[in-house]
C-alpha cells in the first residue's frame, strides 16, 4: 500500500459527519423532538445526537463537505422502513384498476406476470422501486417477489438497505417451480433456490439480509409452510407471509380446515413466534390477536392495498392496545400505485381512527414509529435501525418544512404525520452513506432506469 | 386613447393560448383521455379542444410566450374545485390533532378563534391558503369563514375564483353578533351583514360569488335556518351547511326534536332542493338519500377530515348510484391538514371502496370527476368550469408525468387519481389568466406569506 493510499484508507475509516437538523425525531426516547440539534456520524454509525451548538465546538474540524446544513428548516428522523412490498410490480403500476379482486389478479396481475416477469424485469423493475422509495425517505424494504437475486443485487448497487424474501410459492413461475410438481415439492424447490441465493449471494452483501417468504397459506399449503419452518430454524431466519388479508381467503380455509383458521394453522405448526411478520391481517379474531400480542408477532399494515382491494380492516388500534407491533407498508405498485410511505403512514393514522371510530387512535407519533422502529422491530433489526440512536446505523432521512405547505409549524410530529409529502425529503442516508443529495439518487441513474420503465409499459401494455 | 394604448387594448381583446398537452383530460365527455392534443384559449375562454398538429397549424401565428407546450410529459386536466373550506384556518394547521372531537373544537380550535381571528387574520390565513391551493391544481373554493369581505379580497387580489360563504352562525365573533342576542337574531345579523358584503363588494369581482353558509342546524337553529332559506329565495343564491357531520349530531337533533333528523328540519323548510350544498354527510338514511337525489341535492366528502375525526362514513358509492351529485373538500387545515385536493381525491376513491366494500366503487374517473365537474355543479358553476370543453373559463391545471413515480403510465385516468402528488402540478390557468407558473404564484408572494404564517404561529402558539 502506498503512503496516499494508506492515508486516503485512514481518512476514510475515520469519516464523520455532521448533519444538523432545525428538529431531530430519533423516535426514541417515545415522542421526543430535539430542537436545534445535530446527528454525529462516523463512518457508518451515529455516534452522538446533540445540540447544534455543542457538536459545532466538540467536532469544529469536520470540514463542510461533510456537514448537511438543514438548521434552519429541515427535520432528521430515521429513514422509513417499507415493511412490505413488491417492488419491480412499479413495472405493473396502475395496469389494472378498479376490479374485483380475483379478477385482477387472475385477468390481468397474473397474466402480464406469466408473460413478462423474468430476470432482467425484477433487476428493472426493482430498480425503480428502489429510486422512488430512496426519494421518498425510505431506506429499507422487505420485498417478496420472484428472482430475489436480481432484487438483492438491484439493493446492494443501489446502497439501499433490504430484506429480500426467499419466495415460495406452490405454482410454478419463470423463476422457479413445475407444472408437474405438487405444491409442497414446488415450495422446496423455490426455498431450496432462495437459500442458495442466500448463501452464495445475500451473505456477501452488507446491506442485504434474507427472510424467508412463502407466499399465503393458501399458495403453499399446510406442508409447504411445515418446511418453510424448518428451515427458519436451521438458518435462524424470520418468516415474512401474506396473511388473513380478505374474510374471503379465512373462510375458504376454514372451510376446508375443519373451521381451523389460517393463524390456528400457522400455530399449529410454531410459526407463531418472534420471526413472523403477517401482512394485512384484516381478518383476525380478538383472542388470535392476545397470541399475537403474547408470542412477540409484528403485523404490517399496508392500509392503502387493504382499501383500494376493499379487503377489510386491519384492527391497528386494537393491535396495539394489546402490544403488537405494527409496521407499515405500501404493497406493491398495482395495489397502491405508489411506494410513498408519507401518505402510506398518514393514511394509517386515519384509517386507524376510522375503523376504530376514536379520533385519539393512532396518534402522529405512533405513526411515525410504526413507519420506522416497528418495521425494524418486525424485520428483527431493531438494534441496528430504525431510531436515531448512538450506536445505530446512520439511516437517516432529511425533510424539509420550508414550504408555505409547513407553515405555521406547533408540531413537528403532526406536520411529519398530517401533512408532509415525499417531495419534501432533500437527503437520504443509509449506513452513513448520503445516496440522495438535493433530491437525486447518487447510486443509480434516473432518466435511464425511467426510459426502461416506460420500454415495459409499451412492452406490456 | 392613444393609437398605441388601442393597439395594446386590441390585441388584448384577442388574446390567444395555445395549451399543449401529452394528455387531455376534459372530464367531459365522461372517461374520456385525448392524446396530443391542444386546448385552446381565447380571452378567459377555451375555444376548441383539437389534436396538437391541427391547432398547431390552424393557429400558427400564436406567439411562443403564448404557448405552454406540455406535450412531452403534461397532462391538462380542469382546475380543481375544492367545494368546502375554512381558508384562513391554515394558520391554525396542526394546532391540535389525536383528541376526541368536542375537546379539540372547545379547548384547542375554538379559544385560539376568539383569541386571534381577525380581519387581518382572515386577510393573512387565505392568501396562504389560496398559495397553497393553487400550486396544487385547485382553480375554485367553497369557502365558510369569518370576514367574508377579507376572503372575498384575497380571492381576488389572488386571481383564483371563489364561492364565499355569508357566513351566519347563532353565536357572537369577532367578526358579528352580540353575547346578548338570541341564536336566530346573531344569524339575522350575520346575514345582513354577509348580504351587505356581496352587495358591494363581491357583486363587483369578476371570478368570486355569494352563498349563504349557515354553520350547521345545531348552531343556527330551525329560525336562523329559516331565515336563511327566504333570503335565498329573495337574492337567488345558494346555501353552504355542514350537515350529519356525526352520529352524535344527528342523534342529540332527533332527541329535542321529536325524532326528526336534520335532513328531515332541512326538508321541512324547503331547504332540500337544487342549491343546497350539504357538506360531510355521514349520517343519513336511505330514504334521505333518495329526497337528495329527487331534489338534485349536491353533497361534499370531505374524507380526510371525516377520518382523522373519526365522524363516520359518507356512503359516497350508494349516493353516487342513487344519481346524487357528490363533491369533494378538504374542510379547514384544522383538520385535514393541508389542502390537497389530489390526496384528497384519491382518499375518496379509496375510502369509498373501503365503506362499500366493494373494490369497484369510485372508480377513478368518477373520484377525478367529483373533484372537478361535481363541484362545480354543486355551487351552480356547471355551466362555466368543470370540464375543459369550448365555451367554458379556462380554468386549467398542468401536471407532469415526467417523474420516475409516474412510470410506466397505462391510464393517465388510473395515475391522476392513484399516484400523482400535487408538486407534479407544474401550470395554472384561471379564466385564462397563468396564475402558477412553473410552480410559483405569479399573482401573491409566496414567500412573505410564509413568513407571515410563520409569525402567526408564533403568536398564536
Amino acid at each position: 500500500m502506498t503512503a496516499a493510499a494508506g492515508a486516503r484508507r485512514l481518512f476514510s475509516t475515520m469519516s464523520k459527519k455532521l448533519l444538523f437538523g432545525k428538529w431531530v425525531v430519533p423516535v426514541e426516547p417515545k415522542d421526543a423532538v430535539f430542537v436545534d440539534h445535530c446527528v454525529v456520524v462516523e463512518n457508518d454509525v451515529i455516534s452522538e445526537v446533540m445540540p447544534a451548538a455543542e457538536a459545532r465546538a466538540k467536532h469544529s474540524g469536520v470540514p463542510e463537505a461533510d456537514r448537511f446544513e438543514g438548521g434552519e428548516h429541515h427535520v432528521l428522523l430515521p429513514g422509513f422502513v417499507n415493511c412490505h412490498t413488491h417492488s419491480a410490480m412499479t413495472l405493473l403500476r396502475g395496469i389494472a384498476d378498479d376490479l374485483p379482486l380475483m379478477p385482477w389478479l387472475t385477468e390481468h396481475v397474473w397474466p402480464a406476470e406469466g408473460k413478462f416477469v423474468s430476470p432482467e424485469f425484477v433487476a428493472d423493475g426493482t430498480r425503480v422501486a428502489i429510486v422512488e422509495m430512496l426519494k421518498g425517505g425510505t431506506t429499507t424494504f422487505n420485498d417478496m417477489y420472484f428472482f430475489p437475486d436480481e432484487i438483492a443485487k438491484a439493493a446492494d448497487e443501489s446502497g439501499m438497505r433490504a430484506v429480500v424474501g426467499l419466495i415460495c410459492i406452490g405454482f410454478p413461475s419463470a423463476y422457479c417451480g413445475s407444472p408437474d410438481a405438487d405444491m409442497t415439492s414446488n415450495v422446496k424447490s423455490y426455498l431450496a433456490k432462495g437459500v442458495d441465493i442466500k448463501d452464495n449471494l445475500i451473505s456477501k452483501m452488507p446491506l442485504v439480509e434474507a427472510i424467508v417468504a412463502p407466499h399465503a397459506p393458501y399458495t403453499c399449503g399446510r406442508d409447504g409452510l411445515q418446511h418453510c419452518k424448518d428451515e427458519c430454524d436451521r438458518l435462524g431466519l424470520g418468516l415474512h407471509v401474506h396473511l388473513c388479508e380478505t374474510s374471503g381467503e379465512v373462510k375458504d380455509w376454514k372451510a376446508a380446515n375443519e373451521d381451523e383458521t389460517p393463524i390456528g394453522c400457522m400455530d399449529k405448526l410454531g410459526l407463531v413466534r418472534k420471526g413472523l411478520v403477517a401482512v394485512h391481517m384484516t381478518n383476525v379474531e380478538g383472542a388470535e390477536m392476545d397470541r399475537l400480542a403474547a408470542e412477540a408477532v409484528s403485523v404490517v399494515h399496508c392500509p392503502e392495498s387493504n382499501m383500494k382491494l376493499a379487503s377489510g380492516s386491519c384492527q391497528v388500534a386494537t393491535l396495539l392496545s394489546k402490544g403488537v407491533n405494527v409496521a407499515i407498508g405500501t404493497d406493491g405498485c398495482a395495489s397502491n400505485n405508489d411506494l410513498d410511505m408519507y401518505s402510506e403512514m398518514r393514511t394509517a393514522a386515519l384509517l386507524g381512527k376510522h375503523v376504530s371510530a376514536e379520533s385519539t387512535a393512532v396518534p402522529a407519533a405512533q405513526a411515525i414509529r410504526m413507519a420506522t422502529l416497528g418495521g425494524a422491530t418486525a424485520l428483527g433489526l431493531d438494534q441496528k435501525i430504525g431510531s436515531l440512536e448512538a450506536g445505530k446505523s446512520a439511516d437517516i432521512q432529511a425533510v424539509s418544512m420550508g414550504g408555505i405547505e409547513s407553515a405555521p409549524l406547533y408540531d413537528v410530529l403532526s406536520h411529519l404525520a398530517y401533512c408532509t409529502g415525499r417531495h419534501q425529503v432533500s437527503d437520504v442516508w443509509v449506513a452513513g452513506r448520503r445516496i440522495v443529495e438535493g433530491r437525486k439518487v447518487t447510486t443509480l441513474d434516473e432518466e435511464d432506469l425511467r426510459r426502461r420503465a416506460l420500454e415495459w409499459g409499451a412492452k406490456i401494455q
